[in-house]
């Protein structure tokens, strides 16, 4: 919080009166009361600067649209484009100083983005920071928008960047899992189902299906980004449009389009776009699913690699750092661990954002703010999550080759494969003798003269194991 | 559970030995077992008779599919398919008695559906039921197949089958909140924002953001049920396809899908499709996003309608029962306040299903059982909760005019109008001084010399204020 | 739903009108009309006889209280009291009919019990069935009370009994946990850290934990039970006590304490706990935490009885029902795979519980009735859960001994151990390198000359592994 | 992340091998291999003050308890002590940099204070930072200890420190709450059941229960903290207490309780303790707990206070800042709606915690990282939530009670009153016919001849209508 005393101020004033406000901030009266109203986490706004690009991108669209409607000056309007190219490229980030947690339905928000950028555009015309009768934050930089329409607008266009930067990265660590997949084409193993020994299969096959199920998420995620892009500029208050031209919705939405390079469309029914957050619970759900199969990965990434000698050792995770502090030589697959924790707060921020979407009344929703931090939350730690798994784990795994041979070699669920042949209540029988003594499969199916030890031979061929297979008619 | 020792038995045989099963049993010894080991809720499979219908469905595919690859003789697939053609149509349901709640990854559902099918083929082949030398459960019934495919197949095609009829009962209640914005549409009122006065709307606005919340809705829902289409069958164990011939898989889709009326596609990689639960994850975030909309539906119609005299009393729901067992003439808003509740139930279960989405492990998720359960669930409350609010509720709505009205020439809010005529600081003092006196807007601006009667009289005009309008030009 | 039509029927009377009712059932006109309002799960509530016991008891304590107070006769409170000792004793139960989701905070649900003891008492006294005149639900059988105060209470009578109940069946639990760490004390084994080999452990000690925590549980729910018992009779409608005799509120707590033989006490502000859930919510807190603990044992159950031979393989569960529809011989894990879905399910419920408890407004929480289903659900699947877990499960488990004591002598971890004498770095160096060549920890430390072969035999004795020890100083 | 390559070097070495550390690090390599791996939110360790201080109080004891067990040198013991002093006075806080969400079970955040503290201890014993040979971060400050011990018990003492600055803030509030509830005590107040007119109450009662929430849930959560502060220093590893003294735990455990001021007691079973996160969990419920009454409250003061003429508009929440971009004159209740948005993402955590509980396996909890940033969440918000609320919101509300008086003498629930008197029938017809025609309820008693008016008066006087009576007797 700037300790006003002590600095140069300006003097603004607002609905409760006048404030001293430090002559050097690019913020005002509205952003100085929220910061003081609102110290809950010490994260300001500006630590999502894609929210904040979204913010400048809006407030050029709706001076350029309100320029078109005759309804700002070109003075004006260039200079709030002006302001928000500066901040587009990174500039007066440490400007955007309100919590991300704050009351008010991100009035704040829009409060902080409508003040700085009217300071910012007031140097530019040549006057001085304060000087708002020559601009004004709600009449010029807010003309023909509210809070209501412009902040659900900002958080869909910063989380739909956000959405396509995490599908990216989805992508990269898929193509990790893809090669591994290739690598271990030919390594056969057993497969497990309820943690117990099945049937063959390939390592190659088990990467594949991490890769298989992050193409799957990139695809939902790319579906509910379609969602995510209808916006409700021109909405005002409540979706009504009051203090709004009939032309300014579709044309601040083309606008928009053009400045953000996001496909932005305007909903069907304001009013009804206002108060929704259906679109940001449907994203959250996804993101939750994203996050339940990366950690389920995870889980069978540990599980694979446990060991090194009391586990089930099928594969290494590449050492990234010792593992205790007391046990030498200890490793641990703190990567996969990570990603873990991640996908457990991305479970938690999705009932966050449940919450927050149920508790809408009326015609607004007034907790968007946590729904933003909860889904900027989610979406950037996935995509770090990806990425660190790829480049510190993934890359590096390897396969005990010779372990896993030996076990498909000693295993009693090859019998399944004889089914066909010996019949499942035969099958039956070995498994329990196999169980019993220690014995092979194959051994004893021979002993019991089901099988020959030839057509055996043929059927437990290890490249047959691991697909369909013509079988012999039953009947 | 059966007291099978005071009933005529007929004894059958599994891994674990011998048992004595009820004559008059369809099902066998694993069901048997199961009903033994599962004691949980009481709510016996049959419970959901759309799954058994679709495991029946499956069953017939799978033996059609067999028999046209010569696996399976045209008795039996005869057989099975009569048998299952009576379970569809509702027979035998009270055979489907393992718990809901059950261990084994779904194996005791398919091994019941297996044994009753069995025994009632073998009734029609005119055996004795347990001849399974004839016809058997697992090597005939089950031929081809794994509970591993054949119990995710039929949870999707349950869901499938129950998600369009929810979509139904949505738009059946869609259909009765249109009815009343219709009926509303020129009823004036103050919108709110935060639950504070904002600007004008009408009661029709307000209402139809209700169906246009459920037709969105049921778009997403939809979109689901597409992914939910998308079947393992000929995954076998564990997707790899053993034992099953390898023309076996797009032919049991074909025949399911001619079966079913459901348009099931077989998935592009087995091995992860039987292991995914992405889908049924994926679904569920939709019910949840429904459930949330809904909730804040019935949130909304519980606040406008509250009073009698205390409250906003803006509408009036129909009266369905006494409200108090204490309080003379007191009536409830009973129908909200139990879809809320089931609201609630489904956001639960969303969390049930994510929690064993992501407990899977390797090639498989042990834990559908209860996936299944949960959705069911969801499904089938919310349908029933769509149907009651737009019966019981909605359709009997009446609006208080007169009140509302009153409410709108009363406000601050209206003061909102002006500002592109007096300028956001001017209207800000307004508001203030309307707050504190108590006194009218439009009769404060006029006292100021702001703008004219008549000028007032034009801007304040109720058909303008709820909805976009042109505005001076303000530079 | 009854089909009034078909049967005898008497007429009864309400806020709403006339309405036929059977002749023969127990419950009248607001039953009626909430059945037909409700039709959601098709469960009622006599399926949860707990429930109904403590209705039967909380109007046998007013009908005492009021007798006392010289507001009832005797005549009718004796067969007030009458008409609830058969109704504790298990009669009538399907005359609770309504439904278990319902709206209206739980008023139907006190209407149908206040209606059927009406009734029955109504026999008692010679009457027939409807005639209200001599004994009233409302006038009589709810004098002094209200549903916000009689629905409350049942519920936290009903909670107390069943948490008692699943105490005990976590106590029957525990006590087969405990059995196994006895019969496991001496059996070797390596501890795992992140599923990392870390150092040795003996199983008794690693069973041992599962009791403990079961033990830490039962605390935790007699804890959460000692708050659940503070009830809030006499509140009547909203607390304030209207309509109560100012002497009634203790007398019947004591008198409700003597009845139902649960320790009640009155709350200090009945208006606050009128409209309070924190009990509930506590109470689902500490089933989640049950459950999650639940969880997570049968997680390492079924981790360290994977195999048979490509998994741990360090226990064996007794198997109980053949695990595969298609793979002969395969036993799963079934037991601890249905309470890790229990335990899914408690968790799902936790989330209802906290989703209905936040929505209560002002003096009352309307949704208590899905908080008295999810809790009813959670304690009673639990408990099931306990008694199938020790029963079917932990009794029956064996531990394959050698080869928990092969991966102890073969175990990089026990190099901690040696950690005091020869330092972490070389340690670190021996685990290494016992990593990379496969050789023996002492082996590799002997040849290095970092200890003698007498040392190193003292110091890896298997007693004083799995304990603290004497250690060198290391200065 | 430290721009090693541009800044003055060390060599340290661990079990990967060499790496340079930026010469004025106090951290060494282990932490800067950590900071490498978990780039994931970019909030270091050290943004949790609470913990870096309870990691120095643990390394203390445990150095105090290994110099009296005469395992470690006084000048070692002392200079651990002195860099540990200075730590928790605040100092080197910025050397804590791993990330908070991190891999690894806490053994990079144990690491970090290893190399910290041995390094400014080395400083002070007159030594270069990394020369380990002299004082070793494993090997002395580690000295007895596991990052499976430290990091649970320095996690348990943050919190325990945190609970009670939580309760304070909940008593700060619970004392605003307390004196509007007595300078409300005598204004009379429709109460409500359901959003629908129930019967009176004082304004005083209504806000009294907001105080005797606070008051229980700050019993619920100093009880939670008599669970926390058990600690599981001397387990080691995995709880057997390998490596450490037979005297050392009990030791350590009476030096911390010392050092750090909280009564912590060592666990009975220290295996159980090291998996266990049950007091976690439960801490997670509490808080869980105190976040639904919470929004529960914000969610009442924001109906009571909705309007300024359109809502209920029973009381006033001082104005903190203008409340629209473009409704002059709007002020919001933004203080409750931040401690809503408080309470949503508290759930939310809750979740996490959850998730991350119930997926420790075996020995040990990977996952305590995320549960400890979970809980430093929760408990740091809701502190500034309370304290927000307080000052912010209740201390400045005001009561319209012209406005509440006059909805008490039009209501209809005041009928209830009347039950005693004219029988509960009577009062359901009074009660439909003043709905229907809008006349007094007193009006028409006393038009149908059923009281008389002085009898009227009495009954419905003010000061016993919110309290029990003296009722006459019905029989």
């Amino acid at each position: 919080m700037p300790a006003a005393a002590t600095r140069p101020t300006r003097l603004e004033h607002d609905l409760l009166g006048d404030r001293e406000v430090p002559a050097d901030a690019y913020y005002g009266v509205h952003t100085l009361r929220a910061v003081e109203n609102f110290p809950i986490t010490g994260t300001p706004i500006g630590h999502y600067p894609d929210l904040v690009r979204a913010l400048a991108d809006i407030k050029t669209a709706a001076a350029r649209a309100n320029q078109e409607l005759g309804l700002l000056s070109a003075e004006r309007a260039d200079a709030i484009a002006a302001a928000c190219r500066e901040i587009r490229g990174g500039a007066l980030l440490d400007h955007f100083v309100v919590d991300v947690i704050q009351g008010g339905a991100g009035t704040s928000t829009n409060m902080n983005a409508n003040e700085v950028i009217a300071n910012r555009a007031l140097e530019i015309l040549g006057h001085a920071r304060g000087a708002y009768s020559h601009l004004h934050p709600n009449e010029h930089v807010n003309m023909s928008q509210s809070t209501n329409d412009v902040y659900p607008t900002a958080l869909k266009l910063a989380t739909y960047t956000g959405i396509f930067r995490l599908v990216e990265a989805m992508g990269y660590l898929r193509a990790a899992f893809q090669r591994k997949a290739d690598e271990f084409a030919d390594v056969l193993k057993m497969g497990r189902t309820q943690l117990q020994d099945a049937v063959p299969m390939t390592l190659g096959q088990e990467f594949s299906t991490y890769a298989v199920m992050l193409a799957e998420d990139e695809e939902r995620l790319k579906e509910a980004a379609l969602l995510i892009r209808e916006i409700n500029l021109g909405a005002t208050a409540i979706g009504t449009g009051i203090n709004a031209h009939p032309d300014y919705a579709p044309l601040v939405c083309r606008r928009l389009a053009e400045i953000s390079g996001v496909p932005v469309v305007t909903a069907p029914n304001l009013i009804e776009a206002t108060q929704d957050c259906g679109s940001f619970v449907q994203l959250s759900g996804v993101l939750k699913r994203v996050a339940v199969k990366l950690s389920k990965t995870c889980n069978d990434l540990r599980l694979l690699s446990s060991g090194p000698r009391a586990g089930l050792g099928e594969i290494n995770l590449p050492a990234r750092q010792a593992g205790s502090s007391i046990m030498p030589g200890k490793v641990n697959p703190v990567i996969p661990e990570v990603v873990n924790q991640i996908a457990f707060e991305v479970i938690g921020n999705d009932m966050t954002v449940t919450f927050a979407a149920e508790a809408g009344q009326l015609q607004l929703n007034a907790f968007e703010p946590i729904i933003a931090h909860s889904l900027f939350k989610s979406i950037t730690h996935l995509r770090q999550g990806c990425r660190v798994l790829a480049d510190l784990c993934v890359d590096g795994i390897t396969a005990n080759r010779d372990h896993l041979a030996a076990a498909v070699r000693n295993s009693i669920g090859i019998v399944t494969a004889l089914n066909p042949y010996i019949g499942y209540a035969n099958a039956t029988e070995i498994a329990a003798e196999a169980h019993r003594t220690g014995k092979g499969v194959a051994e004893l199916v021979e002993a019991r003269g089901l099988m020959t030890a030839e057509a055996l031979a043929e059927v437990l061929r290890p490249d047959i194991l691991t697909r369909p297979q013509m079988i012999p008619t039953a009947g």
